[in-house]
């Protein structure tokens, strides 16, 4: 009681001669230069269209050497992609597919959802950063080497408007992923077990 | 030598009987769904306007409880916070400021670079994956707990043509700042030395 | 043959004496200057959507009292306005489709179209003026008193994904159009046959 | 009084036969359709930037024969374009400056106007369609022969964020004036003094 008798005190003694005059001042600072806020846009897609969020790694070339990575594919690299790829979705409801290869991701968002407003900033920065942040945080499950350093991977957005474009989108991305891995295999193949040096495969000039 | 003889024999066999007719399908296959490229808009942000992405903790109120933050601030998530905005400014050179608060840090960009061609939505993502991943990387060295799941940040992008704004965008984050310090401080206060509860203080309806 | 060895001295004169410096000069400074196109944007119209150009009437409450429109309909302004739009048509072999009401007109492009890239302001700005410039040329065609001041139509650009969005929007516009009808057609046959006053048909309350 | 007598009782025909049904009836249809409405997109102009508006006559070369323009400049022409310039700037208070050459006029907004919310489409396609309107309206004041098809300029914004960057843009236009001026007095002279045909004078590749 005697307590609460006490910060009672404190907290008149708060009203009447501290926060009235700083509350005051800060709240005019603040609304004096909340005038920036006009500065921001509206990004809202375009209703009734598929949002596709893809995510990419950034300089993943460098990062897969740097931790040894197996060629032509680390299957605990794929594997934690799918599991930071798995955290989106949690978080997300409202995403209905999801699509990787590589270094990279794609999540559909259903045409009709309404999250965030379908601001394309608050919906690509979100994914990016959560994939990111389950990648880091799952890492140890996966890797036994621990991480060098933060790896990232940068987003963007991109609207389709009809069923056949989301469609041809997913085929786009996996002819992409079919040409990269024969290449991928083949590659690595003459390097590894035909004994190539990477610059005599590439001398070959049949890939 | 005769590794070499055995994998251009390889070759020949990949030349001859598979690269061919699976590359050529597979390319056909990737020119013909390519143009789905096209859907993906030029965000370029105006020329000679300051770029600041600003990034936010998404559901750190959860966060801060989950993982015991101290209160009203927490120095090691503060100081955190520090460590990943470094690691964003280390990656980009190009930004010339960064302020935090709270669960927030702006990045100023300089008014005339050029890094990815301005494209907003890369800025915005790479700054919300550097931070996110490096606040991740680096939790064990300022948290003696373990993190239960993955945080994320979502980030945005806007552009002030005048010094003066960017200025007047700064102090307004700065006054935010003090504003809910000040709260906070005087609302912890009487809980943790007032011996209040949380809905309490809240009933006094004075802050 | 006299006329043209004159030509070529003079053509001389130009080239050595003026040509060579003045050119050299202004177009140094056009190149010294042309960064400025970097400030414009790229807004293309979101392939595989329908583009509906809407333009609308500035300010004709006034411009219909000033050239005293017959109420609640104006055959001839109507006319007119379809007129109007039969030259955007012709000028457009992309548009599938126009409505009109009022002083509105809304031009439908066809899904597929890539004029002018689809850069939304190339098409809104084109198709307001257009239309504007015939509504004033054709003006004496269907009006016996002279145009007092020269009318205007700004015009917007939206996109509509799928076939059920740009029915929707068509019948939006036309439910609109039979609200207005319906309102118009019985507060001035209350005022013209009626008797009332505008202000007295307003004070009933009913409409 | 009878006439008013009359018409309250066919208000009341109205309300409690007709229009109850009919006006509710457009009314729900109009609702029905009206999410239509948000696939509008917010196209505000970034605050604190100079908006330039530069209208451009489509087809120009064409109507500058038809209407047998003089070369290399009419003086009719640019008078009409000044009145037209003239007329935007009557109606939009918020234009500073105006400036044009050939068949283009540059108008620059104060960079604090607020006008249509700063709206891009409604400016640009407002500036177009009073260009336009003006054109057309005030030919006869200007030329002899009468119009024989309506003319029209496309438009477009951009925006500046500095003082320096608006005095470029101006320097661009102007240098650009000069460029195709004196190229065109030299064409011309050519031409018509020179006696040479347009072919000729290409050929001399010299301008």
């Amino acid at each position: 009681m005697k307590a609460a008798l006490v910060s009672t005190k404190l907290h008149h003694l708060y009203r009447n001669l501290i926060w009235r005059s700083f509350s005051t001042k800060f709240a005019m600072a603040n609304s004096k230069f909340e005038y920036v806020r006009n500065f921001e846009t509206d990004d809202r897609c375009l209703p009734n269209t598929w949002i596709v969020v893809r995510v990419d790694g950034r300089g993943f070339h460098k990062f897969s050497e740097k931790h040894e990575f197996a060629k032509p594919n680390d299957k605990r690299s794929l594997d934690l992609m799918g599991k930071a790829a798995g955290r989106v979705m949690t978080e997300f409801k409202e995403i209905c597919l999801a699509y990787g290869q590589s270094d990279e991701f794609s999540f559909v968002f259903k045409r009709d959802m309404d999250l965030h407003k379908r601001r394309a900033s608050k919906l690509m920065t979100s994914v990016a950063s959560i994939f990111t942040s389950a990648f880091v945080f799952h890492w140890p499950q996966f890797f036994d080497i621990p991480l060098k350093y933060p790896p990232s991977f940068d987003g963007r957005v991109v609207l389709y408007p009809s069923t056949q474009n989301l469609r041809d989108y997913l085929s786009w991305r996996q002819a992409d992923c079919h040409i990269n891995n024969l290449y991928n295999t083949a590659f690595w193949t003459l390097v590894l077990k035909g004994n190539l040096t990477n610059a005599e495969v590439i001398s070959l000039k049949v890939l």
